[in-house]
């Protein structure tokens, strides 16, 4: 089919028609699908059912250097859980704190902390700076809008480029304006785009001269090894870049295994120098006596190093890949060529974005919503929940099926079309 | 032995240097015992060992009400988690939020959110009504005092009585002074007095009238099965008074099985109005998408009711019994009836106080170190670790061996004669 911008008024008329009796088919069969959240299907969390098996009672509960992981104690993490961490955030073991189940709540916890007490002993508590700005790569992971929301931030938009956020912009803004104190980053197949940061973009990241001492990026390693196709992409090492340049405590890095062994019962680790850590343990310290070790060395026991780690990926991977091929081969064959949507193709992570025609997006989500094909909300990936163009949709094939993620492929390939033949429509009667 | 007091100056000096010559003795001995915390013990761990068997690869890893524990969702915590911990928190379950493995965190969090977001819809944060006051029974807990030191707060002690803290004084504060922001309890076997609060003073807390609409009681029930005695202690439910009186939005409660199941891995709670709770989650869920329900579901198969917890309890006590009654007749036999100091002995918990002569506790402490016994330092059961008495002493017998405790408390009882009668000696010469 041609582009729709090149269909004649009375053609499309018709056309539309056509989508409306086919929209109406789809809505009595009354579906109820679920894309809208970025979780693992049941299939992969079996896939970690042995850690279950791995650590029983005939088990030695005790660290390697032979501490009772059941008792208190230990606030960093056990010694094995933070090197296995150390590895997965590229960073020395005494620079990881291991955590509980979240990694979003040690985001959190990080920006709490700086709001009340500051991000170094020298520095004042952010609460006491005025209006404070932060900056948000779009689109972005809404959890982490939601956090700076909360806290009173003004949030200020930073377009993705294929290499990451636009550097231009952060730089000018980061070195001109000491009230922005920090930016988020997904830095590989960020959510939902599925970019990876090029190798100039983690080197002008860590070449940044904040205007604000006490600025720091949230580099929210989430799918550090989560690869979907044959050609993953690879990140350059932030820390190694900070430390040439001097800039380590400028860095605060997040990972989990929530999309790596239980979405609600992995581990989460945090790293930062080892002069933040010292800060943030004097107040962690008065927050917690220890995270839950035994689930640590559970994971320690299960996945063993970093290859175990990657050695489960490639599962997931099996499962996932499927899924991502579903839909976007569905986009492409309903949608390509039409003009009247755009998408990413990641090498990896658990989203892509679909952009549909400017001022579209709502009703897309609307229209699949009706359909009984629940999406992620538009806008949802943007400050405020705010999307200027309406344009962005975050797409998650992991959780449904493949039967249920083909029957809402159709749906929303459908409700694309029928939101830019209503838009084409109005625009022409106007 | 009579009264230290009695003892002419001359017979003084000569006892002194006994007690030295055994000091000396007991110091050869390098020993290297610990008694400073409230941690349980080896064996006591060993009690919950079936926890690490009743969820495994074979079982059903899913709620009641058929959703999957491993995934995200469900921030309140499961459903049947829910409603164990009501049971022991003696509220509705949906009062409740069942939480990671730490109590201390959730009270942390309690005391953040307020500080930043007020502690309800129409209230200011605390951080922006000045400097603000929070009352702390004394002798308490040192990481409650933590908590309200760090966030800035005025602490004042409220002396605690044999039937809980002195309530004039906590009803005068409460209802003329709106600074005055909220109260550490542990009503049930205090730490470290093991005292249970009398059903009056239940009563008195339930009627309070503060002065501050956002004052709040945070009741932290940590010892709420954990009898020793079989003259175990009951605590009136203060959410039923509450609720008597209108007030229950005044009301934190905190409960963990850090003292039940594994003290690192286990499982803490909170309840609240439904109305403080609303507000909560508000914040709550911009912090953690859900706490980790594998471990709650595992609690929940391994512990199964209330009766479940009761019956471990049990056998807690068994081995706990024991070493509080050596520690206690230890001090009796050696200390009963010298007027050199005083001691609780509690029908449950972990703790017993040992107050020692008047300026005499760190130097009991320092003793005891010097000779190899570590025990909770001297003052550490008050706000910014300062006694005024210098006389109290924390005393935590569950986690040493009876053999070790029974060096550990001979060293003790010695170190109290030593530092009484270096006292009395310098009073004399002074």
């Amino acid at each position: 089919m041609a582009s729709f911008s090149s269909i004649p008024a009375r053609e499309l008329a018709a056309y539309k028609k056509e989508l409306d009796a086919q929209y109406a088919a789809v809505k009595a069969q009354g579906l109820k699908l679920d894309m809208s959240r970025g979780k693992p299907s049941a299939d992969q969390l079996d896939l970690s059912l042995g850690m279950m098996d791995c650590l029983t009672s005939s088990d030695l509960m005790k660290t390697s250097a032979g501490d009772d992981v059941r008792n208190y104690g230990m606030l960093e993490g056990i010694p094995e859980a933070r090197e296995l961490f150390a590895g997965l955030l590229g960073v020395r073991p005494s620079e990881v704190i291991v955590g509980g189940n979240s990694s979003l709540n040690l985001m959190y916890d990080c920006v709490a902390r700086a709001m009340q007490f500051g991000t170094a002993p020298n520095e004042a508590p952010w609460n006491r700076q005025g209006k404070l700005k932060f900056l948000c790569p779009v689109p972005g992971y809404d959890r982490h809008f939601g956090i700076t929301e909360t806290f009173g931030f003004e949030m200020i938009n930073i377009p993705m480029t294929p290499t990451g956020p636009d550097m231009d912009m952060v730089e000018k803004l980061v070195s001109s304006d000491p009230s922005v104190k920090g930016i988020w980053c997904v830095p590989k197949y960020s959510n939902p785009d599925g970019i990876t940061y090029s190798d100039e973009t983690v080197r002008r990241f860590a070449a940044l001269k904040p205007a604000a001492r006490d600025f720091r990026i949230f580099w929210d390693n989430a799918y550090c090894i989560h690869d979907i196709t044959d050609t993953p992409d690879t990140l350059l090492n932030i820390m190694d870049e900070c430390r040439k340049q001097g800039t380590e405590d400028m860095l605060y890095l997040f990972v989990s295994t929530s999309k790596i062994s239980f979405s609600g019962a992995g581990v989460a680790a945090m790293a930062m120098s080892e002069r933040n850590l010292a800060w943030a343990k004097k107040f962690l310290s008065m927050q917690i006596i220890s995270y839950d070790k035994v689930n640590q060395l559970r994971h320690v026991r299960f996945f063993k190093d970093l290859d175990g780690f990657k050695a489960q990926m490639e599962k997931h991977r099996a499962l996932i890949k499927p899924r991502f091929e579903l839909v976007l081969g569905m986009l492409e064959k309903e949608l390509g060529g039409l003009g009247i949507a755009e998408w990413t193709r990641p090498n990896g992570g658990y989203f892509f974005s679909l952009n549909v025609m400017p001022g579209c997006a709502k009703r897309v989500v609307a229209l699949c919503k009706e359909a009984g094909v629940t999406l992620t909300g538009a806008g949802a990936s943007f400050p405020y929940g705010y999307d200027p163009a309406d344009s962005n949709i975050r797409i998650a094939p992991t959780y449904p099926s493949l039967e249920d993620l083909k029957k809402a492929s159709e749906v929303l390939c459908l409700s694309v079309k029928l939101a830019a033949a209503e838009k084409l429509l109005a625009e022409q009667a106007a």
